[in-house]
């Protein structure tokens, strides 16, 4: 399932492949200073930003397999699936923009509200 | 964004130009019969079941731009940004299956939480 060899998609599955074992900060490393990444919450500018939306996911993430891979020299496409902790069986998608290495911009899709529901009840907003 | 020409990335995006263009009919003609379905409230498994699924969404569909589509003659991804009745800017991602030029498999994922939202309070349950 993972198709078409180029520059974008061999940095999408390296990124991949360090948070889905555990080692966020190799994964940090293919992320670009000023990414833009479009999540479901919203938008987040700054690798900064990015670490403290996805280094608490990868902190809850127990395993993952890749579902499908694609992309090409400057873009790639990849789906997967995870078990957290609190919830099991949440796939997401990510479209991802490569320049010099580095991930620049990152569209990704999951379903928040297994997450929202398995939230404590005295922590719901 | 659209990457590698083969027959289930036509079909993939046959399906998808017909339903986000309100022709659903036309969009069911792509799904096979014994489809299977993972879709985030669970697996839906037959057209008929995947009509009752993606039908009312096609209908609530105000607009939709692909943003990345890639395959190959027996698989392909496609994530696409919709705006719908109740919510806007509600992207989607799907990784399809094509056997004899229907859709036999799909994996969608989409972000449930902003169409719960969206439900009158007295029809939560």
């Amino acid at each position: 399932m993972t198709e078409n060899r180029g520059a974008a998609l061999e940095t999408a599955l390296a990124y991949h492949r360090a948070w889905t074992s555990h080692d966020f900060e190799r994964a940090m490393t293919y992320i670009a200073e000023d990414i833009v990444c479009q999540a479901p919450s919203g938008r987040l500018e700054s690798a900064e930003a990015f670490r403290g939306f996805m280094g608490p996911f990868a902190q809850i993430l127990i395993r993952s397999n890749l579902i499908a891979a694609f992309g090409n020299d400057t873009t790639a496409v990849l789906m997967y699936d995870t078990d957290t902790v609190p919830v099991s069986d949440a796939p997401g998608a990510e479209y991802l923009t490569v320049k010099e290495g580095k991930i620049s911009h990152m569209r990704i899709i999951f379903d928040r509200l297994p997450f929202e529901a398995a939230r404590p009840a005295a922590a719901k907003g």
